[in-house]
């Protein structure tokens, strides 16, 4: 296959939604990647609130209309579809997860109102023009992700744990980690941690809640960055009727460069 | 009077609550304003998708839940009322402006939900420290707020025209505004137009649509700020069954240090 990094981002959605499943994480250098949350409309204010009052797990990109299956954030590429071109999906029924699937077009209903929100996979080609490396891309693997003891500030019905993403960074290069991604707040910005996994109720950094275990090797530090997973883990707290998340580490490519999200 | 700079946020609230009117561009340096709007529950999802598609005029610090009368932003106060500590408000009824009011303790609806926006008078202490002049706070005036040509995002029941606020700036010390308020994009952040009020369908600089008249001086540009009185044109061009706002120029001024809202 073509380096995943030089797909055009509906390049890339086309081969999702023909079947193509895979960790987004370097996907289409240049472009924006977007978490998935996509909830009932009765829900849907409470969930804007809790994404407002929680901007750095769940920086809001985009918002449908209800029943809408396309977004503006795909902008010159009609064929784009919310419902088929992620690599994977996950369908939670009253906070359960009760699948996990490569398209949900069957299950999309009119009332759904769907949120992308920024992706910290969004950074990592400055980390890389910056000379810090990135394990998970050196690997071909997911990220690593944990549920952390933060509590998110709840918003009607919606409540939970803060959920974050880990890179291990070389101890000389955790200054310029901080100051690169700092520049992209839309897109989760700076960490919300560095080393003490303990000090965020993580026990086992080898044991992820969600993605693949990635290496920590001597004289890295772990660098966790707030993660757009948290709205899963807000459907599970917080169980309403219906959601549809998109399966960690597998996200939808936009059309927005990266650079769009720069500050200042 | 004290000097009103020197004012904490609680005490210049003291004085609003007890009858002082006055624009609150200068107050309390270091501390972050807020533009208010508050629409009833059932308007209050489709405002913040609103605010969520137009971040430039409309960047939300807080909301509140319905019918609560204080907001997290002014932690640290107990006597914080939204209703009656803001110098003046606008009372709108299905779109119209039907009464400018010092308090609306009377007017306040279980169901209202209030939305706190940030205010580009919150930079105007970086622009003084950068040495870049602010007109209206020499001349201890409003600020000068246009109605564009600019049609904002719409969303749900609400449309309207984009509002600025302008600042004549030393053709010279242009970039150094644009590059002081770029690092506030919680508070309108950088500059949406420099220098040629026609392409913003703003045909006369000396009659602003709110606040007051500001002298561009040879040698300076109008420089255009996106405002936080958007929502309220947003509220006349979409007639919603009520609303309240603050009185452009008469904003709620918070506990949150400036330098929370800046990056990176």
């Amino acid at each position: 296959m073509t380096n995943p990094a030089r797909l055009s981002p509906s390049r890339a959605r086309a081969l999702f939604r023909e079947g193509l499943r895979a960790p987004t994480s370097g996907y289409s250098a240049g472009y924006a990647q977007a978490n998935l949350i996509a909830v009932p409309r009765e829900a849907a204010f409470d969930f804007l609130l809790f994404a407002q009052r929680n901007p750095k797990p769940c920086p809001v990109l985009d918002v449908t209309e209800p029943g809408e299956t396309s977004a503006s954030v795909f902008a010159g590429d009609l064929r784009t579809d919310l419902r088929t071109d992620l690599p994977a999906y996950r369908v939670y029924r009253h906070g359960e997860l009760v699948e996990e699937r490569s398209e949900v077009a069957d299950l999309w209903r009119e009332d759904l109102v769907a949120f992308l929100l920024g992706c910290s996979f969004t950074f990592e080609a400055s980390l890389l023009e910056a000379g810090i490396p990135v394990r998970h891309l050196e690997t071909g693997t997911n990220a690593a992700m944990y549920v952390t003891d933060r509590r998110c500030r709840p918003a009607g019905r919606f409540r939970g744990p803060l959920v974050v993403s880990m890179r291990p960074v070389p101890a000389d290069r955790v200054a310029d980690a901080v100051r690169v991604t700092s520049r992209y707040p839309a897109v989760h910005g700076a960490p919300v941690h560095v080393g003490d996994p303990a000090a965020l109720g993580i026990t086992d950094l080898d044991a992820p809640d969600y993605g693949d275990r990635v290496e920590v090797r001597p004289g890295e530090i772990p660098v966790f960055w707030a993660c757009g997973v948290t709205p899963q883990a807000a459907v599970a707290a917080s169980a309403p009727e219906f959601a549809i998340g998109h399966a960690p580490g597998h996200m939808a490519i936009t059309d927005i460069r990266d650079s769009a999200y720069q500050v200042p």
